[in-house]
C-alpha cells in the first residue's frame, strides 16, 4: 500500500521553484521505500492536449523516514500545471493532485492540479555566482594581526596574552593588509570580517557609529585600501552588519537616555515605558536578548529604515565591499530586508547578502531577502558526527540528505558552511584536541557544496573553549603554528578549487556494509569522479570496493591510507580517523560500487 | 505507535505565524486518530528557565488523513522557541524538534528547536478589518443596468436579448447609480466591478487606456460620483485591475506593432522574435494564454512598473476606490506585487488587494503581496457537494477542514468566497435549475467565514451556461424576478450581518449518524450559538438532536423545516433539500450534541 499520510508536496518553497530563468524543479516526498516510481505528469494549462509530457522523477535523496524525488523541467511557455502518478511495489497506483489523492487520473486538466503559474526572471532566487566558488576566511579583527601600534586602544595587552571578555590586543586593518600573502597562500578567496565599525567592546557588536571604521582598527580610507588590495588578489570582502540593534553609545540612543520621551529619537527604539531602566535583568525597552547595552532598533520607523539603508548602500557602493553578513537577521522585520536587498543590489548586483539565522531559514530564502544564511544546521550535523560522535555514518548521510531536500538547490549551493566561529567552541577543541578527527570534519566541509568558511587560526591549530577563549590572538610564529595542519588545509582548498566536482551539486552517499563509522560518498560532474572514504573511528579500517569500473584508472588523490588495486577490486586500509580521496577523470560510468569494510 | 511520517510542522506559512501584533498561532499535523494529545513546550530563547510554558494544543480540524492541532500564544518578549510533545493512545511519547524526532525531551533548549524569532508588526499579514464584515456583489458592467442611452456603444441591442461573445447591451455606471437602493435592500455592502477601463470588448479585459473609464460606461467623474454615492450608503467599491496583460489597442503595443524593435516600447513586452506574428495559434510574444489580443506586460521593466504603479495609485488615491481585484495575479512577478502593495497601502492603508489565483495561493498570502485571493478551492468544494453532488457531507466537511488548516486564520477570514462569476456556469444552472439546492449552497456560503460574493442576478434567479450565457442582462422587471429567492438572500444576508457568530472563526462540523447527505455544523461566539442543518438529499429527512443543552431555549431562526422540542431532545423534519437554522443566545455550554438522522 502506498502510504498517503507520508506523501508531501505543496506549491512553492523547496517543492516547486525556479532554479534559473528557464528551469523549474518539482519535488515530492514519499515514505521511505514505499513508492517504486514517481512520475510527473505535466503540461501547459492553456493547451494541455498539445503541450504535455510525462517525466520519470529521480529519487535524489533519502533519509530515515522519506524518499525525495525530483523532476527538472523547462516549460516552453514558462508555466506548467502538473500532478503526480505514484506506482507502488505491489502494482498499485495513486494520483496525487493539489486537491487530493485519487485512484484514477484526473479528467479535468486544470482545476485541482498543482500549478507553477509563471517563471518570472524577477522571482528567481539567484545568489551571486561567485559564492559557489568561494572559500571564506573569518577574521575577528581585534585578534587577527597587529600592523599599526600607533592606533592601539588604551591598556592594550601583549599579543598572545590570555583573552578576557573585555581586554584588547590591538589587531587592526594594517595587520590584515600585512598578511594578505598568507591568506593567498592558504588559498581562500573571500574574507568575512566581524564588525569593523566604531563601538566600545572588543567584538564591536555594540555599534556607536555605523559610518566610521573603529579608530582602533584604522580609518575608512584604510579599509578602502584593504578592500582594493584584496580585490587585486581575487579576494572578496564581506562586512558584518549589525542592524537588529545598536550600541548604547549610538548617538540617537544617547539622546533618548538624556531626553526621554521628548527625544526626537524616541521612536527609533521599542520602549515599553519610561524612564529607561532594567529590573531583574530585564530592560524595559527591547534589546538583543536581555542585553541592556544593545537596544533593538525600530526598523519599522521610516527614518530608521532610511538611515540603515544608506549605511548599507554606502559601504557597498562607495567603499566597494562585496556584501553583508547580517547579524541576528531573523529578529529584524522582513519588510526591512526586502528594501535592504533592493538598495544593496542596486548598488552592486553581485553583492552577497548573508543572514545569520540558526534555524530553518526557508522564509528568508525565497529570492526577496537573503542570498544565503549561515548554515548552522550543517554545522550541527557535521559536529554531531565528527566531533560529538553521537551519530553513525548512515544517520549523518540521512541528516545531510534531509537538508538537501529541504531547500532549493541554489540555496544549498550558496550556503555559508561554517564549522566554528567567534560564537562557538573552536573546532579542534570540540574534537577533543584530536587533529585527525578535526581533519575529517574539514575534509567533509571542503568537499561539500556551498561556500566553506574557515575561522581564523583553525588552520594552524588554534584551540579554545567558548568566548573569550575562542578569540585568542592569531599565532604568527611559524615555530608555534601547526604547519602540517596548514598544509592539509592548503592542499584541500587547492583541490576544491581545481575540481568543480568537489563543490558542485553532484553528491551521492554510498552504502557501506560492515562498518557504521565509515562514511563514503561520491562527488562527480562531467569532468571528474571522486570517491571519498572517511574512517570516523579510533581503529584501523579495511575497505573493499568492488565494481566493473573499479579498475586501474583510479588515482589516490590525497590520502593517509594504503591503497591497493586489482582488476575490479580495490582495497583501502584507512588508519584510525584516516581518509582517502580516490579520483578518476572523465568517467562516464554509472556503475554501482559495492563497499564493505571491517 | 505514533506515525512519524504523517507528522508535519515547518516554520512559517500556515504552521507558525503571527495572527496579530501580539498573538502567534502554532500548528501541527498528525495522522488522524493517531495522537491522543499534543503539547506545545515553548519558551524564551534567551532565558528558557525563567520564561517557559507547556500548552495543551487544541485539535481544531480533521480531514480524511490528518488531525490538525493549534496553540495560541502571546510571547512576552515577542519571540518563542518550541518543540512538540506528542502522546500516543498507548502511552508512548515522541518529542518533535526542528532537527527531528526523539524519545526523550531535549537537553539543549535552543539548538535544534523550532524558532519563531520575532513578532514584528511590519510582518503581520493584516487584511483590512472591513473585509471580514463585507458581503460583495459582483457587477459585470455591460450587463447590469442601463442608465444613460446617450453613451450606448454602436450597434447596441435591446436589453435582455440573447448575449453573444461580442455583442453589447449598453449597461453603464448611471445604471448602477440608479439601482443602488436595490443593492442596499439586498443588504450587500461592497461591489466588485469587472473592468471599467477603456477597451474594445464587452468584458473590457483588453485594456486600451488604464486611466480612462470606458466611454460606453461613463466618465471618470461619473465613477467618482458613483463611488461617493456608494460610500454614502456604506458600500465599498472594488475595481478589476488587469496588469498581467493589456489589450492590443494599448498605445505602447500599437507603437510596437508599427515600429517593431525600434519602438521605444519594445521592452514593455516579452517578444521572442520579430516581426510579431501568430503561427498555429501561438503568438511569438508572450500573451495571456495564447490570446494574441492580450499581450503580456513586462512588469520587470522599471518603466512599465512605474506606469502601472501610478495607475494603481490613481484610482485608489484620487478616485477613492477601496481596492483592486487583480486579474491573473499569479502570472505576474511577485516583486511587482510587493511594490504594488506598498504603493497602494500608502495611498489607502484600508485598501483591499484581492488576487485572482485559482490554486493554492499561500506564496502570495504572507503579508507582502495580497490581502486575500478569490477562494476557488472553496468554490469547488461547495459545488462538488451541493451542485455536482459528488461528495457526501463527511467528505465535504473534511475538505473544508483541509482548507482551514492550510492557511493562516486571517487568510480564511478575508478570503473572497464566490460560488460563480463571469467565468463560470451560473450557480442555478449548475444546480440543474433546482432552486432549493442552490439555496443550500448559498446558505453555506453566507454562514462561512470570509467575504461572500454574489454574482449579479443570482439572487433573482438568473441562470446561464458558460460565457456568453452567464453574462445575460440583469432582469429588472419584478414580475420576471424570482422574488421568493430574493427574499431568501435578503434574510440570510441580514442574519449574517446581525450575528458576528455567522461570519467569525468559530466553526465546528458535527457528526451525524445515519444520513450521509445531512450536513450539520455549529457557528458560535460569545453572544450566539447557531446550529445549521442542511439536507442535501431529494427525500425528506428526520433529525434527532440530543444533549443536555438541547432545551426549550433554542429558536428556529430561519427554516423551511418542522421543528419540535422536548426536554433534552429536538426533532427536526427537513423536507427534500431543506434546512434549519437553530439559534440560542448567550449559551456558554460546550455540550456535545448527538445527531442522528434518517
Amino acid at each position: 500500500m502506498i502510504e498517503l499520510e507520508a506523501i508531501y508536496h505543496r506549491s512553492g518553497l523547496n517543492w516547486s521553484y525556479a532554479y534559473n530563468e528557464s528551469t523549474v524543479h518539482i519535488r515530492l516526498r514519499t515514505k521511505r521505500g514505499n513508492v517504486a516510481q514517481a512520475q510527473l505528469e505535466c503540461g501547459d494549462k492553456y493547451n494541455w492536449d498539445k503541450y504535455n509530457e510525462s517525466i520519470a522523477m529521480e529519487q535524489f535523496a533519502s533519509d530515515g523516514l522519506f524518499d525525495y524525488w525530483q523532476a527538472v523541467i523547462s516549460p516552453r511557455f514558462r508555466r506548467v500545471v502538473y500532478y503526480f502518478a505514484l506506482y507502488g511495489e505491489a502494482g498499485e497506483t495513486v494520483y496525487f493532485l493539489e486537491k487530493g489523492f485519487f485512484d484514477t487520473p484526473p479528467t479535468i486538466l486544470y482545476e485541482g492540479l498543482f500549478d507553477f503559474p509563471y517563471l518570472s526572471p524577477e522571482d528567481v532566487h539567484s545568489p551571486p555566482e561567485w559564492v559557489k566558488e568561494a572559500v571564506f576566511y573569518q577574521i575577528f579583527p581585534e585578534r587577527f594581526a597587529k600592523g599599526d601600534p600607533s592606533i592601539d586602544p588604551e591598556g592594550v595587552l601583549e599579543w598572545g596574552d590570555v583573552p578576557s571578555p573585555t581586554n584588547f590586543f590591538g589587531g587592526d586593518l594594517q595587520g590584515v593588509l600585512d598578511n594578505l600573502d598568507y591568506l593567498v597562500e592558504l588559498g581562500i578567496n573571500a574574507i568575512y570580517f566581524n564588525p569593523l565599525f566604531s563601538a566600545t567592546t572588543n567584538h564591536k557588536y555594540d555599534t556607536k557609529d555605523y559610518m566610521l571604521v573603529d579608530p582602533q582598527f584604522g580609518t575608512n580610507e584604510k579599509l578602502k585600501e584593504l578592500v582594493n588590495a584584496c580585490h587585486n588578489r581575487g579576494i572578496r570582502v564581506l562586512l558584518d552588519g549589525v542592524f537588529n540593534h545598536c550600541g548604547h553609545t549610538f548617538p540617537p540612543f544617547v539622546d533618548v537616555q538624556q531626553n526621554g520621551p521628548a527625544s526626537r529619537y524616541a521612536d527609533w527604539f521599542h520602549i515599553r515605558d519610561w524612564p529607561l531602566k532594567e529590573e531583574d535583568g530585564i530592560p524595559n525597552y527591547a534589546t538583543f536578548g536581555f542585553e541592556p547595552i544593545m537596544p533593538k532598533l525600530n526598523t519599522g520607523n521610516e527614518k530608521v529604515k532610511a538611515y540603515l539603508l544608506e549605511v548599507g548602500r554606502y559601504w557597498i557602493g562607495e567603499l566597494g565591499l562585496d556584501g553583508w553578513r547580517l547579524d541576528v537577521a531573523n529578529e529584524v522585520d522582513r519588510q526591512f530586508w526586502r528594501e535592504f536587498r533592493r538598495e544593496i543590489k542596486r548598488a552592486n548586483p553581485d553583492a552577497y547578502l548573508l543572514g545569520e539565522i540558526m534555524h530553518d531559514a526557508m522564509p528568508w530564502l525565497q529570492g526577496d531577502q537573503f542570498d544565503a544564511v549561515m548554515n548552522y544546521p550543517f554545522t550541527n550535523i557535521v559536529l554531531d558526527f565528527f566531533a560529538r560522535r553521537c551519530a553513525d555514518a548512515n544517520q549523518f548521510a540521512q541528516r545531510i540528505n534531509t537538508q538537501l531536500a529541504s531547500f532549493p538547490q541554489q540555496v544549498t549551493e550558496a550556503a555559508f558552511n561554517l564549522l566554528g566561529s567567534h560564537d562557538t567552541v573552536r573546532l579542534l577543541t570540540l574534537c577533543g584536541g584530536n587533529k585527525r578527527l578535526m581533519k575529517l570534519a574539514v575534509l567533509f566541509q571542503l568537499t561539500f557544496l556551498g561556500a566553506p568558511c574557515i575561522y581564523y587560526g583553525d588552520e594552524i591549530g588554534l584551540d579554545g573553549e567558548h568566548d573569550p577563549y575562542n578569540r585568542k590572538c592569531m599565532e604568527w610564529d611559524p615555530g608555534k603554528q601547526d604547519r602540517e595542519l596548514l598544509g592539509f588545509f592548503r592542499r584541500l582548498i587547492a583541490m576544491r578549487k581545481a575540481h568543480p566536482a568537489l563543490r558542485g551539486s553532484g553528491l551521492r552517499f554510498l552504502t557501506v556494509t560492515g562498518h557504521p563509522q565509515l562514511l563514503a560518498y561520491e562527488r562527480r560532474d562531467e569532468q571528474d569522479r571522486f570517491l571519498l572514504l572517511l574512517n570516523n573511528n579510533e581503529t584501523e579500517c579495511s575497505v573493499t570496493l568492488q565494481s566493473s569500473g573499479m579498475n586501474r584508472m583510479w588515482l589516490d588523490a590525497c590520502s593517509d591510507a594504503d591503497v591497493q588495486r586489482d582488476e575490479g577490486t580495490m582495497q583501502v586500509v584507512l588508519p584510525d580517523f584516516g581518509y582517502a580521496i580516490l579520483h578518476i577523470s572523465a568517467d562516464t560510468g554509472s556503475d554501482a560500487i559495492l563497499l564493505s569494510a571491517r
